[in-house]
């Protein structure tokens, strides 16, 4: 059974009712031990006071979210992009991030070319890289679940990431998150293939809603959806991932309209009872 | 340029305003010469009536919608979907469809099995094959969004539906849609292997857009998204498909609105100068 000290929460999750602050002293106060803020959630109280309240709670931070956001349409789009993912770099070290998560971007405006949009991901992540090494601070790719390839991410699959992150090289790896990948007949295959190649970063866990309402802000709850939670963290485990389960959950219809206490109340049973 | 003797319309594209008859007239009037029709909308006119509605406009039909829905919770409720199929294929026959499409199935009420709900949808095939063969329709598989894999279909990319056709022999390959498989980084590669196979048995068209409002029934007009049809086609082309290039919308909120005249006069168009 996953315990309490695996558990993380992604400050998505309850950043309706409460700031960066009031997240970290709700998780502190419910006995959890780790969060993923996101960027704009750090701008709003500042970085070095989030560091701060992130350490004076002895927070482990399982990434921060997020980087990425690649493509553009013009030279200047791309250059501001890659402008952007190096401050979200120095964020990540100086909140001890154990990774720092990115989101690649989808198509530029006006675009129809998936692939160019796929190559300027790649040399995006290829420059941040060249600070990332040195920075010590592991570079994570999310894959998206394809309904958003158009809009947020072209990177879709475990296998696509691993793809680009062999051809990139050290400092990278992928962020694991159920909700984008559960559907994939490779899952399994390529979950073991992550730890194999000493690239799995992150593990992050919600549920798929049947019906989903919603394509971005309608997700599960841990047991109230279809993802077979326990296989998946099998997969991860028998790949010799041992780090943090994050919980993300978009809801803005559910969870982020319920009192946060109850949200990590439930969180935490559901964490150690359906996952 | 894709000409107009090239294009199919599947009758869902204009299913609120006409039924069966009103379509295949209408098609007719604007020189289209292959349609797709909907089980339902052959069980609302009558098999037989409908056959002869499309005999003697002289359309081809392009597929049949749709066989499938493998998995159930119970063997009865697999046994009801099997004789379903022999059903649908009954009817393929009868109206001289080029093939019958598959949407498989997503999973049982209450499971969370996905491996199994594969298991059953290949069973099924299976059987619905032992009948396909010898009566000479060929079975497509249609891989469906990975959206989709819960409620509607547990198979979601041509890797997979190819792998599961390879497997089970004969008769069997894929339709492919471009709503369904435009993000996939092998789209390509898995449109030449279906090829090289000889199991590519259809051509489905139509667009994705941004934003997508509805994960059912938001699917935009050619031309409307951001998919590179003219690269699709391509590759379909490469891959040696020579047949017909099938419109399927399900646009709840504007296509489905318009004028059925408007609607086919703008395929045509479309067809021709976007895809």
């Amino acid at each position: 059974m996953p315990t309490i000290d695996q558990l993380s929460i992604n400050l998505a999750t309850v950043r309706e009712k409460w700031d960066l602050r009031q997240a970290v002293e709700g998780c502190a106060r419910a006995g959890i031990s780790a969060v993923a803020p996101w960027r704009d959630q750090v701008a709003r109280i500042g970085l070095q006071e989030s560091a701060r309240i992130i350490r004076d709670h002895e927070m482990r931070v399982s990434g921060l979210c997020r980087g990425g956001m690649f493509p553009a349409a013009t030279e200047a789009g791309r250059r501001a992009a890659d402008d952007e993912n190096l401050k979200a770099l120095e964020e990540a070290v100086t909140l001890g991030a154990q990774c720092l998560v990115i989101v690649v971007g989808g198509l530029p405006e006006g675009s129809r070319d998936i692939g160019a949009a796929r190559g300027m991901v790649e040399e995006g992540l290829d420059k941040l890289l060249q600070a990332a090494r040195p920075a010590g601070m592991p570079i994570a790719i999310e894959p998206l679940h394809p309904m958003y390839a158009a809009d947020r991410a072209c990177v879709n699959t475990l296998r696509q990431a691993l793809d680009m992150a062999g051809r990139l090289g050290d400092g990278v790896g992928v962020a694991a998150d159920v909700y984008h990948i559960w559907w994939d007949p490779e899952v399994e295959a390529q979950i073991a293939r992550a730890g194999s190649e000493g690239r799995l970063l992150a593990y992050h866990i919600c549920d798929w809603l049947v019906p989903t309402k919603d394509l971005l802000l309608d997700r599960g709850m841990m047991g109230d959806g279809v993802i077979d939670l326990p296989r998946l963290r099998g997969a991860v485990e028998a790949a010799g991932y041992d780090g943090l389960h994050e919980v993300e959950i978009f809801s803005a219809n559910d969870w982020w309209k319920r009192d946060p206490e109850e949200v990590l109340r439930t969180c935490i049973e559901r964490h150690a009872e359906m996952t």
